[in-house]
């Protein structure tokens, strides 16, 4: 058995690792750790986990945090990882960094979050579908939730060097603002609402634009904006992508079947992507139409974000780390409806 | 492998059973019937769970079945089951009918649905944890979603013959009612509200009445309002209930923990039970309150009315009744939030 | 024109009392205090009324106050009102007090809020359809919003001493908790749930217990559990009233009908209540159907908590102390759907 | 006093036009037809007007509504109002048709709506904004939901010759879609996600082409994808343009504020627009960022797709045609939270 630690459990993406990790066949919880709320039950935030844990949070030093666990998920604020980071890899342990501190290059980073970052080692992005080399790691930095919606979206197409403008207008459940109340996430305000924000400027762009230009290197013109809907999980995305040929719906199905060949989680749902039927489970479900008259096309991508957005991508890195097969305990349909 | 069958598949609560059978250890999904969708997909109605089932709709006679099936789950409209049960029985394959046809005693039956009954015979009442004897049956009568959740708030202290007036005021989610759009189902209708209906005279207060009298011969007082709330899943019942003696918070707790120990099902949460924290679960999580003043108690239970208001409290009663350990297939937690 | 001040006016009974009085045809807004946002727009928090009003936040003293209003509105939390009252009212200036200050017999309101009461004054009950004598006053407390609904669903019962037991199940909108994010209000913790809270001991009992007492003073066994359900405005209320008689909803309809004669904001709609029938309105809808099995009457009432239930009804309030018809200003249907 | 009349009065933008007709100043409500409901109160389906309205549905002819009307509404569905029209408009009565049989030039819509259009006359498209021609005219086209929204967020820098090309990604909320229950409007499909339609193809797409053609007659490149989201109204819309010159923050000020000048409906909030401040009322708000790096800038605005979408305008396109104000009867705040 893997056994498994996660540094800031109190979150919500702490609360979705351990909801997946109890029922993980390879897996034993062996650490959930939280600075504030250290000595009491983990059920005690994640009341939805009664009965499956009989851990307490603890706030243990890295050299005790690397001695027991096998394999660490940092669920820590963005800058926090940093300093965790160095002394947990000096061992056999592996590491999955949930935080952004290790997505983008060094100094593309500290431009972006106006952090210096103290350990500017590399990592591999952990989007498996476009990165399968994470199962050769030790340490892997889990995509933002946003750009593994529009990444997986434009992928192929960008990998054919057929984009020429990509504007991604995304809609995301609140669960992604996380656990403590804020003004966008109290309930008059968002009830009945759509909340954009950061319109042309938001950080998970350079995500996007790192990894879609790692496909095809003069892409440029890549915009994003986020909306939150009123919604408490999913992250849903309308990429309309301007091609630099026209294209039709059949040659859009040939080329994103083709390039997702045999990737258990990506699906091509007849009709249109539904939140609702990626809801808990780790699928990223796309569809496509194509504007010949403006040689634009549309694409939908539909993923949980606490899921295939962050803890289930993590386990499916986890796995891929272990040399497992990339569905371990992950292969659970959506609760639905 | 248990080979299971389900008639009537398209619905809420076939979708339910087809979700947690496809990971279900020791069962093998056989058949899905749809008479107005035979040949069709299971995926093209239950698009969440492509990837997991490769079967189509079939429209098999009853020795068809009987033939194929261990087990058979009958999720069709009431007054409708009767007419499979008696042929379906005829045999070795085993029935868990989750419609009302043989849940209360014929003659009130008849009188609480208006429709003569076509096959009087017993069935036990496939609350396990009221009836444990249904691991001797081959045949069960699986409850109603309020019933249950209205029961197991009030069995303890009717059990113990303390119930003087019992009023449950119940609040649903809206998949209760079904898969196709009605006036309650419309957004615009259920959105920002609360819609009350059988006020006095919904049809399943029957089972609560008789299965309470069933614990205590003399409980008469028994009231029974459902309402429906803007939630997709869960019920969540008030139970009001007026005791013959002054009672604490503890003395309810000393009861009900002893009532209910070792059923795995069966939480305590600290605070109060939440919608969230059982949706997609087979638990029911109870809290109570005492108020001596008025010698009245309040009892809350949470529910998903999909999973141990129907399709998972059917696999529970599969389980027992195949010697299987109760939990097995079902213990998952909650998908929260 | 009536110049009207409002103590308080940054949260949402204030900014609902701004909705209203910007368009009353015999007020004048004059005042909108608020001791963090003074110097700032009105419409910096209140962004609706953006071209409806030209005030700055202030933050003046009571002297100023009296001075250049007529009516003040106070909208301050519960223990604070009775700081500015008695300075108020010391002069021509009339007063409608929102918070809980006044409501209560002032030892009753000492040991329910737990605070002393520095103006032991008495003020009439500003439940205009019980208490018409307000059009004498120049202090009206105004009263709670689940007192309102609750109040109203079985006042013609009570005043008729048929009442044995009165069980208020109350299902409210968030707003009631305010304009600051909550647990309670966080959105991944509200939608898809219902919140139950202070089961047996809320403090709007007390008010729902001087009324109807006063309507028949032996009037005892009175319960009421508050829950939040998913959505904006909005207050719920499911009486279930054992009477001492056999009742039926006839004789309902006779004595619902007669009690609230020429009141013009209570309607009796054919089917039940709704809060989308409400959205934005001053009106209280009832309706109610007996059960005589056992002596059981269940009546449903609906108001928006903003509105009837807090400054809508302060409206009502003013309009009777100044003279004017008591729908001037408030005669607007519901925002509906 | 205006005396009006509403062909098809049972649904939701006929509810909004009676809600907001009740109370103009300069406005009898003369008639209400419906075929189905011929007869009974308008209240019957229209609760919340109770105490509003004493009117019940009617069927008459077109004569006998030409005798008794001053302006007709046109609630009906599309290629049936061309039915009404010629007839409606042999004599003095005024008619605003809601539908989309006018809006589009006859050719345009044969080809969009598939229907052979039966009167081939023009109308003015009822903008008021672009078209404050309406003023002089017997017969106004009130323009469609989402065209409203797009070309109000796009028509200053269309009108500058700025646009190069123009993505419009909407989010709706499900009243647009009627009264009647169906597959996107049932509650579980619907709430807790995000439902696209129509990606490349929706009809609505030709009355922003003509109304931006028409103020710059070179702009080719505009796409529209529309969204269903979790509410009951609101219409936000997401303008991604992209622009032929390199504009700020401040540029776009200048330019909308200038276009825009004195047109007493349309509002720039500080912050992002939001449908919880529209809601209810006639306003659209507008708001926009530069994005200098891709020369996009993105434009948001926020309507009531019930009021500004639909009804609102068309009694603002009533009043500028009978010679009132505008604002006349609309002049009301949102309902907001």
């Amino acid at each position: 058995m893997i056994k498994a630690g996660i540094i800031g459990a109190s979150g919500y993406t702490g609360g979705e690792l351990l909801r997946l990790l109890v029922n993980h066949p390879n897996v034993k919880l062996e650490l959930a750790t939280s600075r504030s709320l250290a000595g009491k039950p983990v059920t005690s935030t994640h009341r939805h986990l009664e009965g499956f844990l009989d851990l307490n949070y603890e706030n243990p030093d890295s050299e005790d945090i690397r001695e027991r666990c096998d394999v660490v998920f940092l669920a820590v604020p963005h800058g926090s990882a940093m300093n965790y980071v160095p002394e947990l890899l000096d061992g056999n342990t592996k590491v999955v960094d949930l935080s952004a501190d290790y997505r983008l290059e060094t100094s593309e980073f500290e431009k972006i979050y106006g952090i210096k970052h103290s350990d500017p080692r590399n990592a591999v992005y952990g989007l498996v579908e476009l990165h399968p080399e994470v199962a050769k790691e030790n340490f892997v930095a889990n995509p933002g939730c946003f750009p593994t919606g529009s990444i997986l979206a434009a992928a192929p197409l960008a990998a054919a060097g057929l984009i020429d403008i990509a504007v991604f207008d995304s809609k995301t459940g609140i669960s992604g603002a996380g656990i403590s109340p804020t003004q966008n996430s109290h309930y008059p305000n968002l009830a009945e609402n759509i909340i954009p924000y950061k319109l042309t400027a938001h950080r998970h762009r350079a995500e996007i634009v790192q990894e879609l230009t790692g496909l095809e290197g003069k892409l440029r013109n890549i915009n994003f904006t986020p909306h939150v809907i009123p919604s408490i999980r999913g992250i849903f995305t309308t990429a309309h992508l301007f091609t630099k040929e026209t294209l039709s719906t059949d040659d859009l199905k040939t080329i994103y079947e083709e390039f997702y060949r045999d990737r258990p989680f990506i699906r091509f749902p007849s009709g249109v992507p539904s939140l609702t039927a990626v809801r808990g489970s780790n699928f990223c479900d796309i569809s496509f139409e194509a504007d010949k008259e403006n040689n634009r096309v549309v694409v939908l991508s539909a993923i949980d974000n606490l899921v295939k957005g962050a803890s289930g991508q993590a386990i499916q890195n986890m796995n891929l780390m272990f040399g497992l097969d990339e569905t371990c305990g992950l292969w659970m349909p959506a609760t639905a409806p």
